[in-house]
């Protein structure tokens, strides 16, 4: 079994990456859930949405959100009211918050309809939030003012200096049902290239992660979300910087270190390899960009190879870059 | 100023023929919300929204709910959850509820968010939820199993037996800020051609309104909602008859009689006005079938002028009926 500590969006290619290469049964995505927000009294889980929406073939491959082809009709008649609207949320992935909202105003956990939904679009891959309480990720900005993670993130399009953040929730949180046993049975734990700070951090602040991963670091695998020193997406790279780091997949490494043995760098990024090792990391390096489908599948290769997995008989197959 | 005790689509049309003879800014509609759902954790109020958007000219006509040309994008895809998907609700009509919810969510009362929904909608007319606190029709069917008013009228199309109906939460509820006193100033209390059971019946179920309309029992004028010894829509014939009345002109009268004492009767009844006069009410015959703007205008002239009111100079002109 593998577990994967999951963001949004490149979480949700490297899970449609790994279960290409191995049975989907036996891989249980821990998502992050700090970015969950209420809105219009909807409850949205942003990162099992873009999961659940990639791995079922329909998410909006150009916004990184939503569903692809959806409509804007009722965000669009809600603007006559004084509503936020910055968030959009379309008609048809609307269907997935009322559900979630409805099943849970019924006395659901946020575990069971995220069984449930997973199970309404066919999915395979087992997802857990990584807890049924709040948790809510919230960002002091330069000048003091503090924002929930989807004003920084959405409103404000992360375009404004972070002096700090936190999880807000996180000291009584409990890890969701199945997210440390299947983090302490799991044959490895991946580390999708997922914002380090936002969208993992968030899972480690939960109680009770960090010892389990930090007992088991030399079977932790993360992928750098940095190549050649920026973010494929998003600020994961000015939020290392702003937060006493750097951008680079050296900064990542020590970002991580305490509890990931092994970290998968970009070939763009062979000349620090050594400044990852440096950092007690055991340093991988090889094409991590996702694409295309098979880019994702050949990344995969290489985080569940070097965990020495047995891939099977197609698995095992040689990496080819670009494929 | 006139307070009107609305349902939804009987008292949507009388409003808008109200608004045409007189100052609409002197019309209160006191609307039940027995109606009231929640629905994927929405806070759905059916009446409310028929009113607000039949005086906006946006309902749809065909179906007495929702808003016209409206798409059903969110509930298509809600078809693939276990999810409640026989309470339609389109994608534009959806901001509605969303608003509402949000802002409910946030502290804000019903009287407070309809207020907000009116006036984002431009209405003149004011209207008033007829508690902020909820109260909820629910059914007993034949068989005893008891179910909520929207699953009876829209799930079971009203097509069962009713052996009771009750008014969860009534004995508790305070009348909304601004009922009880509209209902002890107006110069006239007029009550909608709404079903007189489960429509107007949970306005009455609030404590304090059957008092101040007893006391003030001539100057209240109903229309009766029964024409012909049938309901124009809805269930009103069958469950005054399941409930030990009849389903008449002067049934109505009878099951109004304690605190109405004008009834406007359809001319198709004019035969029963006489028994309407023996029930102790005064019976006005007229056309009150509101099947144009010009015949809901018709009837609110002939409501408005029984009660004594000045309607100006064009508000007292003769109804013509079918104009």
């Amino acid at each position: 079994m593998i577990a994967v500590l999951c963001g949004g969006v490149g979480a949700a290619r490297m899970l449609a990456g790994m279960q290409a290469v191995v049975d989907p049964g036996a891989i249980i995505g821990i998502v992050n859930t700090g970015d969950d927000t209420e809105l219009h009294g909807l409850h949205i889980s942003p990162d099992l949405d873009t999961i659940t929406y990639t791995l079922s073939g329909v998410a909006n491959p150009t916004t990184g959100w939503g569903l692809t082809g959806d409509t804007f009709r009722a965000m669009q008649a809600l603007e006559r009211f004084d509503a936020v609207t910055w968030f959009r949320l379309g008609d048809a992935d609307l269907a997935t918050h009322l559900y979630r909202t409805g099943r849970m105003r019924e006395g659901a956990t946020l575990s069971e309809v995220t069984a449930e939904i997973s199970r309404a679009w066919g999915l395979r891959v087992r997802l857990l939030p990584m807890s049924d309480d709040p948790v809510r990720t919230r960002l002091r900005l330069e000048g003091a003012q503090e924002v929930a993670f989807q004003e920084y993130f959405v409103k404000l399009r992360h375009s404004v200096v972070v002096d700090s953040v936190r999880f807000a929730g996180a000291e009584v949180a409990r890890p969701a049902p199945g997210v440390l046993a299947a983090l302490e049975a799991a044959e490895v734990v991946v580390v999708a290239p997922s914002n380090p700070v936002v969208s993992i951090g968030p899972i480690l602040a939960v109680p009770g992660v960090t010892s389990v991963l930090t007992a088991r670091r030399d079977s932790v695998v993360a992928v750098s979300p940095i190549v050649a020193g920026a973010a494929l997406r998003g600020p994961a790279d000015r939020l290392l910087v702003e937060l006493g780091g750097q951008a680079s997949a050296p900064g990542v490494a020590r970002f991580l270190s305490a509890w990931v043995g092994t970290l998968v760098i970009d070939e763009a990024d062979a000349d620090v390899a050594g400044e990852v090792e440096a950092a007690g990391v055991k340093c991988i390096v090889a094409p991590t960009v996702m694409r295309t489908p098979e880019m994702a599948a050949g990344l995969a290769r290489t985080v569940l190879g070097t965990a020495g997995m047995d891939l099977g008989p197609s698995g095992g197959a040689p990496v080819a870059p670009g494929a």
